[in-house]
């Protein structure tokens, strides 16, 4: 277990921050085959006085709050990403041209002209580039995946897709970033519809077409600091039906306005032969329906088992893991890409495709016609 | 109790038969608010050995085999037609002039061309008319209807409905009757996605606009009588975006290609302050989510209290019925309306609105665009 | 279907009578290898006028006042008992006698020595007789015998039985009749855990020896005419610990006081290599358990296809049945056992062994040891 | 944030070692107001080589092999005893002896005598000292102690709790330490049973006396080694009927022969106006009762609010956490308590008093009567 050092250095130290700086700390404690021992070398911020407190509380070496001069330090051997979509491009760029390894939040960009410059420019430099759709890496996720894999459930007919919370449904909820168009590209659709999206990629395929919808149910709050109200140009709801290249056809939503709904990202998968059925707020979980008979029923796989992928770090089986675990995996899967000289999935090709996606849904909703991707 | 009684003629004597049968013969004997005790006096199907097998079966004094004759008796009351919707046509317009009232089972008809002509028929000759949506007359559903309209939800934002069945998936399945156009016209869209469409309605308003999407996974299936193969023109899936008049968005989706899903008719309603959430499979259940802070969350209300609608008649709490008295709430309502000469719902103008969307949609599909209804 | 008809005379009147008359109305409307047509000839009570209305409410084509002179009648063939368990010894001894067929609603008797009477009594007569233990005929439940008949969850280690409802849990709930000892015989104890307990004896087998607890939470209660209070001499709630002859072990539990159990009539049974859970107020499905490795998990069986015992008669896969369609299971097969000379299960033996078990379950209450059955 | 280091010794590496080194390592990088910033300075184990492993696995700074020696170390703060029950006696003295601060994982001891030397030594020594029932700590059971506190579910009738799991069913199971008396003091009853009555006593009170059965289903099993069987001398299973010296009733149950429960500590609490249910294998959620009319249910709390207990440091609503995070709430708790001069619950007190139940419950078992705590 003596292994090599990796340093990292994160730029962002919200919400994402706390989360991933979370997935380097832990990866080596409990994964004994992590290749590497990751050390929080830096984190970076634009406010210094907050980002030092970050660092104390995430446990970083140092603080720092120029994003230049951090990807181009040479003891750097990571950059992850975890700001907010619009400033995702300069910093990849830069530590692409530096030739760190780069860990990208998603969405890997605003537009699909960013993400294409981002794509191109990890594939110039020749690093390895991740993007962190971390629900990917659920034990219960990884089960579905080897599921439809191995043919247990034939041939896919059906996804239905729906990422659900409710954060904004009170109209006295004030216009944050999120909100903003220049700052988060897109409302529901970018920030949860998105989830959903990978995931139907990730488990069905590649999307062909779609009919899109985006809803605006508050057009106008309150702003933050009290001075007024602002305008709400970003989507509260976003729904599509989507064509996929293999003949499957699905829906997929994302909606903030779905009362009691906290973190509801489920899909329902029906394959000529079986179905699979995934609840975020039940992560540990995969309900599955195998055709056998009048005496057949969905059942509850509780994925806690040393079985199933990424579980072997934790607990024995009915120890149920969290939310975080999965940038945990995540961080592991990258680390062993390096090690292993192959580049891990999801990478900024899919952070593309992805973008491709939403796009051709946001011309839909626009054109009130199906468009291709 | 000593209550006039009321002589009811059935053309049809299948699956549908059976269950409108029961409801007839045990209205008056749950009810002690039914104002009519129904006499089940003849039942018409074109096989004379057959329909006289039902007439004991199901418990009708006499059997006939021209619906003509039948309709123009002078000592019945009610006609309840049973037969699919392809036939629906001549038989309300012939129980219409002969001035009786009319049950029929849903789809009212299988164009929406067909379907104004009955309504117009029934309304010229003044008879009261009734469509059996009976889901409609779930007491859950029910009380979805009365949570709604206290406001307890707030105004209605997300209409999500599915209806899944899995009894075709088997490409070996033979190309029945229901999988014709000719004869069913159209297939999960119409059978089941009509019944999605009919809550919505009934739950959240009237219909604007969709965006549509039909499939069928199997183009070709074993004709029943072995003799070959026949071809499958109408879809095994069909999923709609629809947008409502009052500004709530929603999908509707109707599939016989679910592993699993036996008769998941499930919607889900998301409102400003509140959510609800029903799947027939367990129809004596409602889940309901009102805000109410941290402490909030999804309960699962038994609708079998005497409080709920139509339970009255039935059992003590917690003791559960099943699908046939949906099909008994609906005659009962029929009754009281005859009784206090109002029209209940839904009457053939729903069977016509209803239509229209399921037409709507078909068009959607067929122009790639989203079509008014 | 030309079936030879059968006549049936009913003593009692209220809930139960309700339930009964209702199966026997329907059996052969569903049933087809129902090889009796039952004729609801009489019904029985005290009060004229009341049972006058009962008779034409559930469809008898006569009333009487004297359960002696009913079944003595010559032209009955069955007698069926649904009055308080304190009334049926000399009903029985009275059909008996007189040769009659007898359903006998459960409690077979309130004490040991009048089940013995009436199981003397049946058996030295010769007649056909059967105890409504109505649960053990619900699909799910059969389907429960059949995996354990076939071995499907191995050798049997636990039996957890609950029966919970809440209807009495308010202190101002009157003193009504089913809380006085005299009539009553027990409160939760006979009531429900009765059933619970006749569940563990079909599912798992005779029960050696018993540790009770029983529990009045509230002593007084106010009477019915508002005279004052009354005292309250049965149990609130009752809780054994079980050993099974079989090496089994388990526990028994009824209880009136738990609040949101409405109709929570709930087993789990551990074998070997599975397990099994079955709750009433989702009595159409049954929860499995097969041990299949590390993607295994407890499955939902919908028991609604026609492969399920008596769904045959009813609907198609996904629609569920209710509550009273378990007595019309019960009357089915006390009429299969008629035509075909064999003694259905549970019979007046069971009635007496419950009897039995429960009466341990008293005395150990009492001695605060274990005690034999 | 810069908070005074505290120096952490401690004893045992296994499973316990690696979820409380988590707790360690944890706790100050997500809570603020954790008044120390812990230090990993040794961990302690028999076997050097596996101990260093160790050291570098969970981060330690060292590693040792004589716990006489690391409890006597003054740069020690605190003690964390993570071995066996039968080994705790003598750490907890020697700790107590050096004045530390004390955490020793459950149970306590393997006798009601050993428990109280060391509840005598800690409280002679004057140190803090807690005892870690780590699952009082999850947010969906400190909800529940919350509405029972603020008497949402008014006055406890019933406590219903069972902890199942499954990994002996297979007569294969070699027979490991757990299985022997000697190193265990028992089987099912202080392992999983300890949890469920700590639960009950941290809900409901105290209890005042049980009636107890323990039973073996395999007396015999492989050793580990592969020379031949070992006796299995402690319970496969216990269960015990209990009444609490506050007049509610209930029932205690552990057992490691429930195929397909892997770790399913339930209960369920009935009060005199509502009722909790809570299971780990989810454990962020609480089911709640709350009486309210015919509209009533059991809501499903996702205890992922920052409203809810500990909560704050984590995640925003609907994003889970796991098992772990249970003993990081009880490093937090130690840690408060340590910096007000406070001791926190549950204490040495908490482990005498409940192995004082499971005492009773083992002499019940032998003298087949009620024994009183």
């Amino acid at each position: 277990m003596s292994r090599p050092k990796l340093n990292v250095a994160m730029i962002g130290y919200q919400f994402m921050g706390r989360a991933h700086s979370n997935a380097w700390r832990q990866v080596a404690r409990f994964f004994d085959d992590a290749p590497y021992e990751p050390v929080l070398k830096v984190i970076c911020g634009r406010n210094a006085a907050e980002v030092e407190k970050a660092a104390e509380r995430f446990g970083f070496e140092q603080s720092a709050t120029s994003w230049e001069e951090v990807v181009a330090r040479p003891d750097i051997d990571v950059v992850d990403i975890c700001t907010p979509g619009n400033a995702h491009l300069p910093m990849v760029l830069g530590a692409a041209a530096a030739g760190k390894t780069i860990l990208c939040e998603k969405p890997l960009a605003n537009s699909v002209d960013e993400a294409q410059q981002m794509k191109d420019a990890v594939e110039k430099a020749g690093v390895l580039h991740m993007l962190c759709h971390n629900y990917r890496r659920a034990p219960a996720v990884q089960l579905a995946k080897r599921f439809i894999d191995e043919g247990r459930i034939g041939r896919i007919h059906h996804y239905r897709g729906t990422y659900l919370q409710d954060w904004i449904v009170d109209p006295e909820f004030p216009r944050v970033w999120r909100l903003e168009k220049a700052k988060a590209g897109s409302g529901a659709l970018g920030d949860i519809g998105s989830h959903s999206l990978d995931l139907a990629r990730f488990l069905v395929g590649e999307v062909q077409e779609v009919s899109g919808l985006l809803k605006t149910f508050i057009d106008e709050r309150p702003l933050e600091d009290g001075s007024g109200t602002g305008v709400v140009d970003v989507d509260d709801a976003a729904l599509a039906l989507v064509r996929f290249e293999n003949g499957a056809i699905g829906s997929v939503e994302g909606t903030r306005f779905a009362p009691g709904r906290k973190n509801y990202n489920r899909f329902e998968i029906n394959g000529s032969t079986g179905s699979l059925v995934f609840d975020l707020e039940r992560m540990n979980e995969l309900e599955c329906y195998e055709e056998q008979g009048p005496d057949s029923g969905f059942r509850t796989i509780l994925a806690t088992d040393e079985a199933h992928r990424y579980v072997r770090a934790w607990w024995p089986p009915g120890h149920i893991i969290g939310y975080e675990h999965t940038f945990t995996h995540t961080v592991l899967d990258l680390l062993i890409g390096l090690a292993e000289g192959s580049q891990p999935k999801p990478d900024f090709g899919d952070g593309l495709q992805n973008q491709m996606v939403l796009d051709a849904i946001e011309r839909s909703a626009a054109s009130r016609t199906w468009e291709r991707v």
